[in-house]
């Protein structure tokens, strides 16, 4: 469809390249209190429920927002004022968590690895043995910081063990990495429309055991960011509290339609896995060497080492990609320089391959015959 | 255009019906961190404080969320922990607001008047004079519950010589209803996208005195909700913090390039007036009548008491009105059983008549020979 393909693909960890099918879903109106678009509204929630497969366990939440508006009011729904958190850090949203807690006036302690170095379950078992009153572990399943993906079931394994309650951002992995509430153990997973599922942004969610949520009336601090709240009187009424993201719903709906016949989690792990061979292999055929070693790398974005060729200009070369119609994202990683490029959203070989090519033709006009690194980069 | 036409229109006080230019806005997918995105994000905020006419005086913060969210967030960046409001009340969205300040914990006193009584400016004054601990004021312009307008002049004209800080909530007036920051001195007016300048719901803004937010480091209870992070951090990125909602905001821009062309707040406030003028004339024609008085009534929503013929079923009449294509919205008001009509959106003469036509049809059908209200309703 020509009105998509004019736009330059978004290698980027989201907002992401859409198909023109959940766009379109936006080109309706809709009344938020009518039934038409409650059914959706309903629709979307037991979606996403199923694909955690925690149905029989967990309610899911959905908030008005950004993917960070949904974390901080599941860390403030949660975690009660005499409640103490330990925060897993290897990236800019773990240590994201520690700021939403600061405001919060919550007590924390944090365990903190390299950006390149996933966070050791026997670490986390320390941790929790030498300090009984931490109540709650938060950690992030994809980092999309570097595109680590952090070992969530040995994790969740420890936590259980000593009884703790564990709140997960699953942002950008939901959908594409599999996360069962039947094999995982948690109390929260918080994720965004924009991210795997492929969806517009505007919407985060939620999914929370529903024994805990019951229980967390009076901890949220804010009106709009209190998810027992918004739980109990959308179980009720089944409308939004306040005025629901109604396009941007009804393009979720679209776009979790679509997820579901293309296999579910099966079938987007398999085409992101796809994409980042694509990518991985293709890049270090030309040089490039990646941040993560391949066992560390989820397929959702991929960081690699900047080019230490002097002719390389990191401006010159994410402007060129662009106007060969490729979006890719600009790095902000403490251990080394480097920028990323995202493997998720509606794409595919062909754009991948796609992008290899602006890629190569970019670095061969600049001048630089090899995108490896600078030694000790 | 056909898509469009199919949709029941909306006679809410939002979601809309928005015009399917604006819906079209949608079909494209941006970059959040990426140039052309960005100069569209500068745009809005610089239209909407010309709206104001504000440039010389405010900034425009937007963010994510319903208007709620930015209400909420208002609130919590202008007032101190050491902070008191005066809260004005004759409705539901001033009742928001104050378990808006429970939640933050700030101190407040109301003001409350019935929802089809406007407060009076010399109450507002008796009030400031009487507690000089009182730092802001907090008022709504057009009180959605009932559609009443209330006198925000007069009102910041006590504020003002009393040096109080005014905040309005402006959500379903702002861009409809005249209000100029050269006349009326306030220091926050917060609205969202989805009122009266049809765009479609995902976020809200408030237009913030720059010398008053430059204090206001620290203030705010919540990350995601600080307005003084969130422009800071724009002003020196120009990007939002969070992922914003890219389609969301693509759209209100293409809703605002509408609203100007159209002549801005006159045209908008014409235009609206009109379709009021329309629906209150018809409506009375039929024997209905409308909770308040002509010289309260905004044009932006019409409350009518409830018929009391003993064949009117307000369900059934709801459900027929939308089979032929109108959505109303149910009442909630305390002062008289009653429901709500909408004039906002992307609608006009041709809508109101035919809303007008489907009225008729149903109280007939229903065996209904007036709209009149029971006695002392």
């Amino acid at each position: 469809m020509t009105l998509d393909t004019q736009d330059p693909w978004l290698l980027t960890p989201g907002p992401l390249t859409t198909t023109i099918e959940t766009k379109q879903a936006m080109l309706h109106d809709w009344g938020s209190r009518d039934a038409t678009f409650i059914e959706t509204n309903q629709r979307v929630r037991d979606r996403l429920l199923a694909i955690a497969e925690a149905e029989d366990s967990h309610v899911c939440v959905p908030l008005q927002g950004s993917g960070t508006f949904a974390v901080e009011a599941a860390i403030a729904t949660l975690i009660p004022g005499d409640g103490k958190a330990l925060v897993l850090i290897n990236g800019a949203y773990g240590t994201r968590m520690t700021k939403i807690l600061d405001y919060l006036g919550r007590s924390y302690v944090t365990l903190e690895t390299p950006e390149d170095v996933p966070p050791a379950a026997t670490d986390v078992d320390d941790c929790l043995s030498s300090d009984e009153s931490i109540t709650h572990v938060l950690v992030v399943h994809c980092e999309t910081t570097s595109g680590i993906l952090n070992p969530i079931e040995e994790i969740a394994g420890v936590v259980a063990s000593h009884e703790r309650s564990l709140i997960i951002d699953a942002m950008s992995a939901f959908g594409a990495i599999p996360l069962s509430a039947k094999a995982v153990p948690f109390d929260a997973v918080m994720a965004s429309s924009n991210k795997c599922l492929e969806g517009v942004p505007g919407m985060g969610f939620a999914i929370i055991r529903k024994s805990v949520l019951e229980a967390c009336q009076g901890n949220a601090h804010s009106l709009s960011l209190d998810l027992y709240d918004q739980w109990v009187s959308m179980e009720k009424t089944k409308q939004w509290r306040f005025t629901p993201p109604t396009h941007v719903i009804v393009a979720f709906d679209k776009a979790i339609e679509q997820f579901e016949a293309a296999g579910g989690v099966d079938g987007r792990n398999a085409r992101y896995r796809n994409n980042a061979r694509i990518l991985i292999e293709g890049m270090r055929g030309m040089g490039f060497e990646t941040l993560l070693s391949d066992n560390l790398q989820a397929p959702i974005i991929i960081t690699f080492k900047m080019p230490g060729h002097p002719s390389f200009d990191f401006q010159g070369f994410y402007d060129a990609l662009k106007d060969k119609g490729y979006v890719i994202y600009p790095g902000k990683l403490t251990v080394a320089p480097s920028f990323r490029i995202g493997c998720i959203g509606a794409l595919g070989e062909d754009e991948m391959n796609g992008a290899l090519r602006a890629v190569k033709e970019t670095i061969e006009t600049m001048g630089v015959p090899s995108g490896s690194p600078a030694e000790n980069s």
